[in-house]
């Protein structure tokens, strides 16, 4: 299955990364090399270059939003930059979180400019992103409150996951509620911001924020499944890298709740300590699939799917803003392997 | 010398500590256990206590400022929570950066609940500290800005010191900017955001931020000085320490600069590869002397403790106020050893 980026994506590419390198101007010297480089402004260096930027899929939404209530994408522009300086800001701290090395085909921010230099930079780019919001009133500090919501339970998100790490009884509730602070509730933010930010009426900022609390939480329900089956091509990382990480993803959570016999192997097979051989990553992965913690998963990505589309049709908007949303959670939830 | 705490610090423990408490009772269990155990509201398996909390300066002065502006202070309250919840993001970060493993007698945080852990609880003070103030429109939302723009010089500020760590040409102006911003920005703020949180006039703001500005900067060269010369009694660090430590503090960077042959000596002293024994440990510190270090930092200190009394004296404020804030000054500023 192949889909390709919506048109919109670029747009937003084009009218908010000016935007966003306005605003990591700003900052000090020694903060803005880090920031610059993680957003792919930058090289290690300093020296300006163009690679490594991410996808600006949450900026879009925001686009989106304004547009939804009628005015023009150029007027929620702050708010779109807000949304994605918070997703940067989540991504540098995360990274440390999860001692990961690469993102975006580059090493991280902390592997090259240290710790310190990457929680600063983190830092920096979420003060930012209220000052950019704080900045316009009235409606902008509407839209403020609005993202420091969703941050706090982006932090709560983030929390739990940690949590589950030291944990051996995470349930499916646990996982459904981790995945909806920590994915869907920036996401609900990014779908509504940009109509708060034009002081569209709640009702539409609400069924907006319904429609992206939904296709976060089925966004999230994806990436679990490529976290093991989707193709290192697509995912930049080796098949089963959930797995091997022994991390608590929807699939495996409900294939070990599953009672089956395949998920008391699996929790076996989890519970060996020390690295998991390429043979055992593939084992776990098909006792997954067995225990039915794929097709599980699956059925909440499409039940959260089918809701969020549901929200999006009661939703009043032009039918042009309502295709382009419907593509891009559609192009997010896109299973590729 | 001995100097006892101004009376307004206890005040403001009594009126402000319940609304932090209150405030961290919302983060979510897993963020929250740490935030309460970096504040001394709970021990590390979340049991309430009270020990190690800080000494609520900022606060004190931040409902000073409302007292300052004809209110009573606990009309600033959510304001001072605010000041006080930054600052403790910064401690948690900073620990992490620094390396630093006890604060207030205790273990810090990243010590007993990993990197991550502390990472995050610091992430949500800074955004509660935000939420504080921008749920108090009208001039709560002014309050925001001061303080968003404070976080961001805070941040610039340790960038500053960080990058310091790398560097072999620190001057006495980069030293006096990165104190301004990691110290004063926030000491300025704390000393007005009462004021602006009541709608106090802008000159009075100003005129207080102005005081805090420079008796923040006081404060920082007293800090360097309590570095090197300071009683490990009162400063809980071994005699010498930013010596050991080699940092870029105000005494050390003035004596590099200094010309002097003792200047020379401590640079080639500081140069030498590996750790400084106790005996180089006290050499240096007889050298930055030598080289009129400590006597360059105190009349820094003291130029600046000047100019805070003349804008203090310039404001217009009720006496009994003035003479607290002018209590604290002096007592953030005494010179223990």
């Amino acid at each position: 299955m192949t889909v390709t980026m919506p048109a919109g994506v670029q747009v937003a590419r084009d009218l908010v990364g000016p935007a966003i390198e306005e605003a990591v101007n700003r900052l000090s010297a020694d903060v803005r090399i880090v920031a610059a480089y993680h957003l792919g402004l930058a090289d290690a260096d300093g020296r300006p270059t163009r690679s490594g930027s991410g996808k600006a899929l949450r900026p879009a939404l925001a686009l989106l939003s304004a547009r939804a209530a009628g005015s023009k994408p150029e007027a929620a522009v702050p708010a779109a930059a807000a949304v994605e300086l918070v997703h940067n800001f989540s991504l540098l701290h995360d990274d440390i979180m999860d001692g990961d090395t690469e993102r975006r085909h580059r090493p991280t921010a902390w592997t090259v400019f240290g710790i310190g230099g990457a929680i600063l930079a983190g830092d920096a780019l979420l003060v930012l992103a209220e000052d950019l919001l704080l900045e316009r009133p009235p409606y902008g500090i509407w839209a403020a409150r609005c993202l420091s919501a969703a941050v706090q339970r982006l932090i709560a998100g983030q929390g739990a996951d940690l949590a589950f790490e030291r944990r051996d009884d995470v349930q499916v509730a646990d996982c459904l509620d981790m995945a909806g602070d920590k994915t869907a509730a920036l996401m609900a933010c990014a779908c509504s911001i940009g109509a708060v930010h034009v002081g569209a009426p709640a009702t539409l900022a609400m069924g907006l924020a319904a429609f992206g609390a939904n296709a976060g939480l089925a966004f999230q329900m994806t990436d679990d499944l490529l976290g093991i089956w989707g193709a290192p091509e697509v995912t930049g990382k080796p098949v089963g890298s959930d797995v091997r990480a022994r991390k608590k993803s929807m699939p495996i959570v409900t294939a070990l709740a599953s009672g089956t016999e395949a998920g008391s192997a699996l929790a076996a097979l989890l519970a060996r300590p020390g690295e998991l051989t390429e043979d055992e990553v593939a084992r776990a992965a098909s006792l997954v699939e067995a225990a039915g913690g794929k097709e599980r998963t699956e059925a909440i990505a499409d039940s959260a799917l089918a809701s969020a589309f549901e929200s999006l049709e009661q939703a009043e908007m032009p039918d042009d803003v309502r295709a382009e949303f419907a593509a891009i959670a559609e192009f997010i939830t896109a299973r590729t392997w």
